[in-house]
């Protein structure tokens, strides 16, 4: 039996349904490019023909050095026929390498939710199946409440598989639909299956994490013989989510022996794309996440971490270098400081070269609660404005920045001098509602002082007019700059003070760039106008043609 | 064999180990109480003598209806004797129900991390049990490392059970320290360690989740013989955290027939322990947590929620109500008509009762990109306006404000009539940077108009602050109005068109009330006011004295 697992991601379709997750074509498109950057056998992009977004991520799909796109949908609708149906058409309307097709294997489920005879329902499958094999590459069957038709009905729930089986399809993925099934089940059941006749090669799983077990029941149906498992990125998903495919990749390679379409080298880089979905899902990282979390590695005081100096085996069960994380050792203050020293070092910088002066000049330019000549060095400086808001962790291009300028090494490019954003709704002369931002800004660009105004929709887009209106003349460049996302939120300071608004910006420069920046203040406005700045002057400094 | 299984809460001692964790004495206490209402048969309190917290906690400790107190110590030291050892008495300084001792059961560990011979070891365990067995009702003997220990040297980590047991150790619990193992080690293992010669009935499972597996891996090991299981509430602990009691408990009663101290009433409790741990630590509830969580009985998804309907059993693997959860039917993109009118119906609303007039007047009052005669009913309405951005599955109160609108049942308290917003940074006559932000709203209020101005902290604020000053004439209870979050994110609707944002706001009236709204618009100030109109809405409708 080969060792190869396939891994089949779900995280744009099944991951989907998870109650706050609303993704857009191009959300899609950006996590879609991770997964294929990992390795990923399968990806999963949706329902074509069930909703405008699901069609537009289909009509115009990024495109997959390795991994094949799959479509999902349902088979056949009862007493019509295959070759007929418009739901089928809809999957085969786009090239894609595969589509899942999703039917009952459950007696109780045929005839109490779709109320229909026990007959019809395998035909459904069969005929779909069959219709499909003949227009894509390759066609999966979804067996739908497998493990509780099994239960309830072994020899129906079998036949529902040989119905996709005998029609060609390339995988049966057995499904825990409702997630209550524990490893013992999947894997007598998966046994079983194989003996009544479909092998395990063209076996897959798909677990939900009802009971806290999707990763040990995917675990316990591939020690069982199945060669596909299916999941999602930290283990999205409706109800307590899928199976993690977070966990489940590094469990298979690390601990069980097996290969999958992941290299040991792109395993490094499941970190990073763990980080990439809850980014376009706006969420804080889960710092307790199995292999991806921050404190995965984490040590804490005393007796374990002289131990875990002694050997790292001691009280490591992995390296984590190997999933691309790294070891945390909370003593004080000394983690924060080692993290921040080697992320300078990355930019090829040493932190004994910051001159006091550089350091104090640069906070004297943000707007900060503390007195920059309390500012020890610049690990000290970092760490105060992380207690302030702001997030160095995803604004990689404000880290540089701060860490640049604090060197002397970033040029003033520009300087503002003050602004005024007026928004205004009111009823214009015929009665209808009219909504406009206008912003006038006064700005200093080598020795000399612009004046400009702008309109714009809203007052961020109204300033960024102003001031580019002023900044494409010495620098053309910044007409290609384009604003990818804007992100708010409130971060608490310590208790007692204020709450500050933290805003990120995602820019773009229409030649594969992108950069992140940040900006934190009491006021939405400005935090807003600080990471606008930042993203101008990054892209000034890193893409721009510097003679 | 007996199908008793004893249930080891450690929150207090090895959940305490989190990174941010910090309990006083009185968090404990309060947890404390919580676990013995539910039925858990150990209660580990800490490490008496090891610092302040837990000496005061072991002082006075609350009292116990089920649960039996544990204090958590080290064996003897190297080369001392047990009953002339200060670690070993601070353990009964005060009266415990019973008393654990880590020891080290892996050779490795035990040459480099203890630097000791390993017979001295062996004679540290058995010691000090015996040395305990004298002062306290029950000792057990924590088997540090026992997986890792036993896969490098079978026969020595056997040993060390085996001086625990022989000196009169009621259980023998072995710890899957670093985390690293999966079900099929754990079961496999344990069934090596009954084989030869201690018996299932008095062996214990401690283990962490460091491969997402620690639920499966507590499950295989009593599958393979033990009958006392360890975790924490909500699965805390260092790292990844340990295993996750408040899903290990179900799990053995509901699904695999065990019987534990809690009895099925109070399993109801589950949730209520759940959140009350979260609400000592002052952490959000995590929705999608198996059984307890708020999303883990949610129901997405058109064709599902019928089915679900038809009988819950087609989509539930546990009767919520078991657990002390209920069920939760959402609103989304994703849903047909059949979940927006569960909804409806929750709300009590009769769709057939919208009159085509009222929800045209609705549309009108909102800023759309489609024409309000084009909606065909109310659940059209929603749809259309999820595509444009709103996302009713975490604004319930927008939702629900739209619905009762639609309906004629929500006064219009206010109305907007105009404003305009102005932002300055400038330098005021000393130098120094001056931000200001000042509204000006004119507002019309039960057939009087006002006008107002009011300063904030940027543009949403000066205008809360202005509109707030009109309002809180006619509607006091507005004082307490509070904004407890704001959140922003670009959504792309269909490609083509522009980009908008959406705006999600999360209200308080401190009175213990909590409500969301959306506002959705190309420009930002605009869907911020949108939301923030909303919430004051809600607020008189749903909270205010209406006489």
């Amino acid at each position: 039996m080969s060792n190869r697992v396939y891994i089949y991601d779900t995280t744009l379709r099944d991951g989907a349904q998870t109650q706050g997750v609303d993704f857009s074509a191009a959300d899609k498109a950006k996590i879609a490019r991770e997964l294929d950057s990992l390795g990923i056998d399968y990806i999963e992009g949706g329902w074509p023909g069930a909703n405008p977004t699901d069609d537009a991520f289909f009509a115009a799909p990024p495109k997959f050095s390795q991994s094949k796109l799959c479509a999902f949908g349902m088979t056949r609708r009862a007493g019509r026929s295959a070759d007929n149906d418009p739901g089928l058409a809809a999957l085969t309307q786009h090239p894609v390498g595969a589509v899942t097709m999703v039917g009952k294997s459950w007696d109780f489920q045929v005839t109490v939710a779709l109320g229909i005879e026990l007959d019809e329902n395998l035909r459904m499958i069969g005929e779909s199946i069959a219709q499909l094999g003949k227009k894509v590459p390759e066609v999966l069957y979804d067996a739908e409440h497998f493990f509780d038709g099994y239960k309830a009905n072994p020899a129906y729930a079998l036949q529902a598989l040989k119905a996709a089986y005998d029609n060609g399809a390339r995988w049966m993925v057995l499904c825990d639909t409702n997630g209550g099934s524990l490893p013992h089940d999947i894997e007598r059941i998966v046994g079983e299956v194989i003996k009544a006749g479909i092998p395990g090669s063209h076996l897959g799983i798909h677990c939900h994490n009802d009971t806290e077990a999707a990763v040990a029941n995917s675990l316990a149906a591939v020690k069982a013989g199945v060669r596909q498992v299916q999941g999602t990125i930290n283990g999205l998903g409706e109800r307590c989510g899928n199976a993690n495919l977070v966990s489940i990749i590094p469990n298979l390679m690390l601990k069980m022996g097996f290969e999958t379409g992941v290299s040991l080298d792109n395993l490094k880089n499941l970190v990073r794309v763990s980080r990439a979905l809850d980014e376009v899902l706006d969420r804080k990282p889960n710092r307790s996440q199995p292999y991806v979390g921050s404190s995965a590695f984490a040590h804490k005081g005393g007796l374990h971490v002289s131990a875990v100096a002694k050997d790292p085996s001691c009280y490591e069960h992995v390296d984590p270098a190997r999933v691309g994380n790294v070891r945390q050792i909370v003593v004080s203050d000394q983690a924060g400081r080692s993290n921040i020293v080697a992320r300078m070092a990355d930019l090829g910088i040493d932190i004994a070269s910051v001159k006091k002066d550089a350091l104090i000049n640069v906070v004297e330019q943000m707007q900060v609660d503390f007195d920059p000549r309390e500012v020890a060095d610049l690990v000290d400086l970092i760490k105060r404005l992380e207690h302030e808001g702001y997030a160095y962790d995803t604004a990689a291009a404000s880290f540089e920045l701060l860490v640049r300028r604090a060197l002397g090494q970033v040029p003033d490019y520009f300087r503002l001098e003050r602004y005024r954003v007026i928004d205004e709704r009111r009823r214009n002369a015929v009665g209808h509602w009219v909504t406009l931002s206008e912003a006038t800004v006064k700005v200093e660009v080598g020795g000399r002082e612009y004046i400009q105004v702008g309109e714009g929709d809203g007052p961020v887009h109204a300033f960024d007019t102003a001031l580019r209106q002023v900044l494409t003349g010495p620098f053309p460049q910044l007409e290609a700059l384009e604003l990818a996302d804007y992100r708010v939120r409130i971060v608490e300071s310590t208790a007692g003070t204020a709450a500050r608004t933290r805003v990120t910006i995602e820019s773009t420069d229409g030649q594969g760039h992108r950069w992140t920046t940040v900006g934190v203040h009491s006021n939405v406005l400005e935090a807003s106008l600080e990471a606008l700045q930042d993203s101008i002057a990054y892209m000034l400094y890193r893409f721009a043609d510097r003679d």
